[in-house]
């Protein structure tokens, strides 16, 4: 609705495909896997990094890029696991882009790694325009958060690969249809992994580091 | 940390508080009264508007702006209540902005309306840079995003006026810590007014109708 703002946007998102682009080939050169988190504040990123961890970090080699607007809350948990970590603030900006993730993995050190995660700003807007080079798209929904998400928020739901519904445990406490949700993603994107997961309780993780091991697996047979 | 996109965002911001400037203008004026609500995606927005229109909607005369990235969910929700509302599609902008607030009054036609409420997107960090030129700023915060999201966007509390802090039904199943909230809340804007709700059963509300009536008595009173 504003033109300004829109001719912009346009001009940063073709800068951001093509700084993307280079992280790609940075990524195949390294051997490594580069996976994009993003979900709605609160809805259990780095929960969901640490029960990744616990299942993944015994055979591969795991680094992980925070990205908050301000503080180091995450970074802090990221790091009591053990886990190399480094924290990226955005002074403001709603989202992580291609550049800011190169300076990341510059500054965090990708040489020798094997996974590398970004837990993007919590949004279910911005960083779904921002396409960063990442090998997987991972998005997280929170039962609270409700099953009409898809409707509201498509853009997200067309650009991610894979859908963990976290604190599926929740569910007899909260209106839910998961069925709904289920066919209101898959109207969006046929070829959405969707899987259920409680990053309180591991319920569901074994499957999806299977998922990513596959992944790794993968990119070691072609590195 | 991209210099480009800063730069840009500088300059919007101010023509963006010049417009916000005119809607306050335009809001003295009509005598009405502007609420910008805030907060994550399925914090409970659109059920908070539907219980503080079932409690102000037979005193008052409301009209509703339901801005989302797409979609009309919210603003058939709303249309169900026989309240006056519009829907704004931002087209992939992840706030409104002051400007694109003065068109949606345009639209819906302020005139003879007592309060209005913006809906704003889904979103901890963008909506808090964008002044609108409301009279009440009002976030909301669910239990299940977490007692910690004043440490990751700070801003969005530091804006607000009032924060309610929904699903408070569920404080049984989540691990939310009221007290470490209300402290973290505090140490970043002392002026807030914290009230628990529950969007659910209504619990809460009576509370936060009061508020909004006592400000448009004095705004009555003034105009």
């Amino acid at each position: 609705m504003d033109y300004r703002i829109i001719e912009t946007k346009a001009r940063v998102l073709a800068d951001n495909d093509a700084a993307a682009a280079r992280n790609r080939q940075t990524m195949r050169q390294s051997g490594a896997v580069l996976v994009n988190l993003m979900g709605s504040p609160g809805a259990g990123k780095t929960s969901t990094l640490k029960q990744l961890i616990a299942r993944l970090g015994t055979k591969y080699r795991i680094g992980v890029m925070e990205a908050d607007v301000d503080s180091d809350v995450d970074a802090k948990a990221i790091a009591a696991t053990g886990t190399r970590v480094i924290q990226l603030h955005t002074a403001g900006l709603c989202h992580m882009d291609a550049d800011m993730t190169a300076r990341g993995l510059d500054a965090m050190g990708a040489d020798g790694l094997d996974l590398i995660f970004l837990e993007n700003i919590g949004n279910l807007v911005c960083p779904a325009e921002f396409e960063i080079g990442a090998d997987l798209r991972l998005m997280l929904l929170s039962v609270p958060e409700g099953d009409d998400k898809p409707l509201k928020y498509p853009l997200m739901f067309q650009v991610s690969d894979v859908l963990l519904v976290n604190k599926i445990d929740t569910l007899p406490v909260f209106d839910f249809d998961f069925d709904a949700l289920r066919n209101r993603v898959f109207a969006l994107n046929p070829k959405m992994t969707v899987l259920p997961v409680s990053a309180k309780s591991g319920e569901g993780f074994d499957a999806v580091a299977d998922l990513i091991a596959a992944l790794l697996d993968e990119r070691g047979a072609t590195a």
